[in-house]
């Protein structure tokens, strides 16, 4: 069994490839759930729906959050009554939060729901929040302190990002079936997926259960870098980085992640680092990281998972 | 100021004719909303959308619930994800729920929820439902006990209805604006629309203040014959009536009614009860009473003001 750990569209992409090379019982895929929020009532979970619309084959590649095929009739009406539009909730899209929602609030734990979702969407590898319970990021900003999807979608990543917090966090549990995935021994090797490191995959970190078992781990962990070329592929990682005062560079990623990661997937055009990793004891898989299409994230997914077996030896 | 009380369909339906005939500071229609209910978490107000869809211009007149020209993408997709499709929510419909439901949590009176989302609708005159507080029809029938839209949409009716209850009815206050209204003296006659006097009307009639400004009127009330030539025009009132032993014609519904109603308006297929009615000391107007069209219901409330102003010399 492979642990994959998850944000949104890099993790995704990353998650296909790997379901596309192991078989179901062979994957679970832990997703972030700091992104999520309360919106209109209704309790959404962008990571989740972009891994789950992903696997199902469901998702909209352009714009990495929502379905294809999309369509706008609740969003139009609701802007006509005056509702919240500045996070856009498709038909499609809304029945799994209504439907998610309706069953968190008659008691559901939202790992069984997942679950049950991904079942109906005839998914057949296992998807799993990093948690049940409430973790919520904070970005504390130069315009203030702001929730992720207001910091995120509202107001574009603009503010000027200086600390982010994972409230909640210190009391979180690993979900049920993490739970018991780390309780028992199936786990033989753990994927770090190129999700923003600070916004996607530092919340799932942040989960004691998970940070304690990383550190005592006895299987190996590989990292695929977010940043190609001096720039994240997708969404605001390298503005951050520049922020935080970091370069732009894999050396940085590789920083961050430090100890908790024992080999590296970097792409190509950043081969240049690989003796530099190596030197310091993580072995390098240098390939094409970019995933334009599914059959190039089974590739990739291929050559994180020789290296994970590499490191088994 | 007209009051008009209203159900569904009928009530919308004349209500759409009064408005087509009165100036909007010249209508007030309270509509029930014993129907309303908790579906997927969200609040549903059958009766008030039914009125305000009829008055904006966007209702389905076809099915008498919903919107026209609606799509289904969001029902499909519940319907694969295992949710509950036995009431049905049209994308555009949904707008109105989820927004309605998330200003409710948020702590506005449904009375103040439905001015606004009147307004957007750009509907001139005002609709108000007769209370904010909780009041829910429940049917007694040889089914068991059933909530109202559990025995109306998904037993379709079927189980045979011993009696009606309004839970909540005893304490239910007139809403805010309606309170205001029937505090002043601008009402100058109150039409009962023709909705289901038991299932539709009645719960209006169930809130305390509204009896007792009835019981103590200084203005006339006409009611709408919802009866016409031996069948109800829409709806289960006429099983509903055989159910509960009652001749399904014009005079068990003058009878229900009784002192409450001053007036008639009754079908011309129902002529030959006028007699009996004006004998009893109620003027009766015997017109076309089916409002197959909104000049057909123009002319029906123009009927229905008119007995009205005659009965106020």
């Amino acid at each position: 069994m492979i642990l994959a750990l998850a944000g949104g569209v890099g993790g995704a992409r990353l998650a296909q490839g790997l379901a596309a090379v192991l078989a179901p019982q062979q994957l679970t895929v832990a997703v972030n759930v700091g992104d999520d929020f309360e919106h209109l009532g209704l309790y959404i979970a962008p990571d989740l729906d972009t891994v789950m619309y992903t696997l199902a084959g469901v998702h909209n590649p352009q714009t990495g959050w929502g379905r294809a095929d999309e369509t706008w009739q609740f969003m139009d009406t609701l802007a006509r009554l005056g509702g919240e539009t500045w996070f856009r909730l498709g038909d499609r899209d809304l029945a799994v939060h209504v439907e998610r929602t309706h069953r968190l609030r008659s008691g559901a734990a939202l790992s069984a729901i997942t679950t049950d979702l991904c079942t109906r969407f005839a998914i057949a590898h296992a998807v799993v929040p990093a948690t049940d319970d409430r973790l919520r990021t904070l970005v504390h900003t130069d315009a203030g302190t702001l929730a992720f999807q207001d910091y995120f979608v509202r107001q574009r990543c603009e503010p000027v990002l200086r600390s982010v917090e994972f409230d909640g966090a210190n009391t979180a549990r690993a979900s049920a079936p993490l739970a018991a995935l780390l309780a028992g021994d199936a786990i033989e090797g753990v994927v770090l997926c190129p999700s923003n490191p600070w916004l996607s995959i530092a919340p799932v970190l942040a989960i004691p259960a998970l940070a304690q078992w990383l550190d005592a781990r006895r299987v190996p962990v590989v990292a695929v870098s977010p940043i190609v070329a001096g720039a994240a592929v997708k969404g605001p990682a390298g503005k951050i980085m520049r922020e935080l005062g970091l370069p732009v560079e894999v050396e940085a990623i590789v920083a961050h992640y430090g100890a908790r990661v024992d080999g590296w997937v970097i792409d190509q055009r950043d081969a240049r680092y690989a003796a530099t990793i190596e030197g310091d004891g993580h072995p390098v898989a240098v390939v094409d990281t970019l995933m334009s299409s599914p059959h190039r994230a089974a590739a990739l997914a291929q050559a994180a998972l020789q290296l994970l077996q590499s490191l088994r030896r």
